[in-house]
């Protein structure tokens, strides 16, 4: 299965997910040391058999089981995950059927969005036969009211299908995103349950939201399954099925890496990976440079970046030791990226890892253009150029061979970083699976909009000085006061009138 | 023009620019101190009255004359920039009233796309009516054949357009996708001259080809005018006027910041935004994080990213010594990142800096949703408690909000940034204005398409190991024959066949 003899040997082909990893990892083993890479490897056997592995939120690990159900430790588990593969599939079909639809709205953020961003991006226009077309899929992730508006303002509300996306159902940005597309839906006289989906835990808001008015489908997102792990769960699979994208063969390949990332060690990529990742920060912090070498896995970056930084950013090892630890990872595409920033990986610091991603054979016609050479041999030509000058520079790299960008694939290659990022995880003794500084985000937000309700409460027709204001609304923070005065009073319609003083600080605020 | 005093009040605010920075850099400047800083304006003052500041290629730069012609040293450098603004919008307007355009493919890498993309997602849909929709503006920025093709398949050649973006003309990935996309259109039976429009420098290869076929317009790249700070001109004035966006604005507005920028130290918010850079590199490597709360200023991050990486990521100082200076910029938006990365930002290291954008006013509707809130209100609240917990933590941050985004704050913006740059690069004593990485990244590249061109000549109907072949071929690097080989074999039709021996470092090669 694997090989690490001979001098262009690459080490890693796990059979089933033709992928490649040239990955020379023999020294980086060492710096965990074998017994330790061991361990990790007992601690994320146990995860798959059940055990409490995310302690803080006492909650199970499952991801793993979403592509091997027989794993789940109980039956019940099991039953529902194969009942939800089978649901994302003959809804998408029969909501294709129904509406034929021309567009999509997927409202999701986090981990309710990348994963599915990832997949349309990387293979949404393969099978332009069996579903949506990648561009007619949208995924509204914020909760900013011009990209709803782009969004709305550019579909056929009668043929839009859409897919909200949310674990606990009251996450803002997807539950406002919800109530401006409803809105547009209402507005427009079109019905909106035979034409919306959700995706979302047991009894949650949106749950009984979907129940109670009828939803053409609700599919589950169970407690076990992380935002950011979840692609291969329906999540990922329900898009993947109106997309016309073999939910299927997403598994197989993920299920493969599954199987290659719980060998021992030495024949283990995601064992080797972590251990990459873990050296690269031995004598100084590195931070890991995505650069896959091809405009489908454009966002791959953007999805490695959630899952290891949210993953792996924590304040407190699992002891409660204060460890502030983290693994920044950016990037984007080669050659644009050769442009732009590598001109920094080149010439600047040693304070990086490079991460290349090469896809073998392009999925399109790629004929000679000039001299012999198609424009993907020099998208190749440019990836190893690059290599090669950054290894003789003394930069670090490894890069993954993609053979074809294709569900299988795209599933093995997450399955990598899912469980690279597992094994990382437990080197450096942190909990992979919470995310503590997501939660407070969410209270600091809503602890804001409390303040602005307070502020507008109190305004009167009389223009007051922000502090003055803050002082009757029970605003302790003055300069949050201003500045949410400030916002208002720049809207016109927002009932908020601002008179500017000789100095900024001395504004006045009234209604108005 | 500029205020620092009272407690909530924002330290800069140019007139003109609708942009207000909330920068405390008093501590800051004692960095760098004033004296240097002193220096640093009288240097970019001295690069404004047309000194060679690209020392290493003898050019001036020259990209704050685009915005004021007047700024020019010669009068002839003054009226082709006066003459191309005219030639950007008349020559838009001939052509979408010819063609009525229902897409533009925009043919560039690096600062020949980035720009434009800018500008396009961040005004690209406001004034739908006069222009091309941002949706329909492609941007081919690669040399990947799959890209080509998802671009090529959803146009109707027939009515597009074609803006094909390199300063030396020479670009490969350009070139590539200049060839690819003739091809089509030849194929097609569709006349490309006239829908073929080329921004490049005078002379390039492709200055004489579009002479020579009588392309719809050649517009001008000038030496002095570096990629990354090209978008005021030609490069980003022929796609504004494409799309509907006036540049007119969007020149006043980098105009007015170029006004501001040029004031002295303690009221140049340029000169403090540098500072602020270089301290937050004092005790420590620290990343510039971009967070515009904002949709349509997504691509911002990686806009600076290209902008600052490639300019002050250098291996020498201008004196010669080797300085290894970087300043690492990634990002992407918020709130939707606070469901990513912003967990590491929170509760990881010290080791970034984190620049907030905010939008004031929306462009679009915004109604309250639920509990007197709008959908903005809760974007202003996640930067608002985004940037609290951050600020608590110990971890720097700055906030520059924008009114609105519309064409003047867009080029206030790039303006200011673009000036900053240039202040850092003094302070550090860089070249910001050429970029020897990229240069040999290309040259790399093309040794390697040599060594392909020379295996694949010898390949012979024996299959031989990729040694021999190399050997034979005289490339040096049998590794590298080994991946090149691997490669063309894997895809059908290359010509080249791959028979797997018991271990990879075993294979050999055929023609076939």
């Amino acid at each position: 299965m694997s090989s690490r003899h001979g001098r262009a040997s690459p080490l890693f082909s796990p059979a089933g997910t033709g992928i490649t990893l040239d990955l020379d990892c023999m020294d980086a083993l060492e710096v965990p040391g074998r017994q330790r890479l061991d361990e990790a490897l007992r601690a994320m056997a146990q995860l798959e058999a059940g055990a409490l592995a995310n302690l803080d939120e006492k909650r199970q690990v499952g991801h793993y089981w979403l592509r091997d159900p027989d794993l789940a430790p109980t039956d019940t588990q099991a039953e529902s995950i194969r009942e939800a593969v089978e649901r994302c599939e003959s809804t998408a079909r029969a909501l294709l059927r129904r509406f034929q639809p021309t567009a999509v709205l997927h409202l999701g953020i986090g981990g309710s969005a990348l994963g599915p961003r990832l997949l349309l991006e990387a293979l949404g226009d393969t099978r332009p036969d069996t579903g949506v077309p990648a561009r007619s899929y949208r995924v509204l992730d914020n909760t900013d009211p011009n990209g709803f508006c782009g969004h709305l303002a550019t579909v056929d509300l009668e043929r839009s299908l859409v897919v909200v996306v949310s674990k606990s159902g009251g996450t803002v940005e997807t539950r406002n995103a919800l109530l401006t597309v409803r809105r547009a839906f209402d507005e427009a006289g079109v019905a909106f349950a035979a034409r919306a989906l959700a995706v979302t835990g047991d009894g949650s808001e949106l749950h009984r939201l979907a129940t109670r008015e009828g939803w053409a489908a609700v599919l589950p997102l169970w407690d076990y399954v992380g935002g950011r792990t979840s692609v291969t769960g329906p999540v990922g699979l329900l898009p993947a099925a109106l997309l016309g994208i073999s939910g299927r063969e997403l598994l197989e390949g993920a299920s493969a890496m599954d199987a290659a990332t719980r060998l021992p060690v030495d024949d283990n990529p995601a064992a080797c990976l972590a251990a990459v990742w873990l050296a690269a920060q031995e004598d100084r912090p590195r931070a890991m440079v995505v650069l896959p070498y091809a405009d489908r896995l454009q966002s791959l970056a953007r999805y490695l970046q959630q899952l290891i930084m949210e993953s792996v950013g924590k304040k407190r090892d699992r002891a409660g030791n204060v460890v502030r630890h983290g693994l920044t990872v950016y990037g984007n595409k080669g050659s644009t990226d050769q442009h732009a920033f590598v001109q920094q990986l080149r010439d600047g610091p040693d304070d990086f890892f490079c991460t290349f991603v090469q896809v073998l054979c392009p999925g399109a016609a790629d004929p000679v253009l000039e001299n012999g050479v198609t424009a993907g041999d020099a998208l190749a030509g440019f990836l190893e150029g690059t290599r090669q000058a950054l290894e003789q520079d003394g930069k670090r790299t490894l890069t993954i061979a993609v053979d074809r960008v294709n569900p299988r694939s795209l599933g093995a290659l997450i399955a990598l970083f899912e469980r690279a990022v597992g094994i990382y995880a437990e080197l450096v003794n942190i909990n992979a699976y919470h995310q503590p500084g997501v939660e407070a985000g969410k209270k600091a937000a809503a602890r804001v909009l409390d303040a602005q309700r307070a502020l507008v409460a109190v305004l009167g027709d009389v223009p007051e000085s922000a502090d003055s204001i803050a002082d009757k609304a029970g605003v302790g923070d003055p300069g949050l006061a201003w500045r949410i005065l400030r916002r208002l009073a720049a809207c016109p319609g927002r009932g908020v009138r601002r008179l500017a003083g000789d100095e900024p600080g001395e504004d006045l605020f009234g209604a108005g």
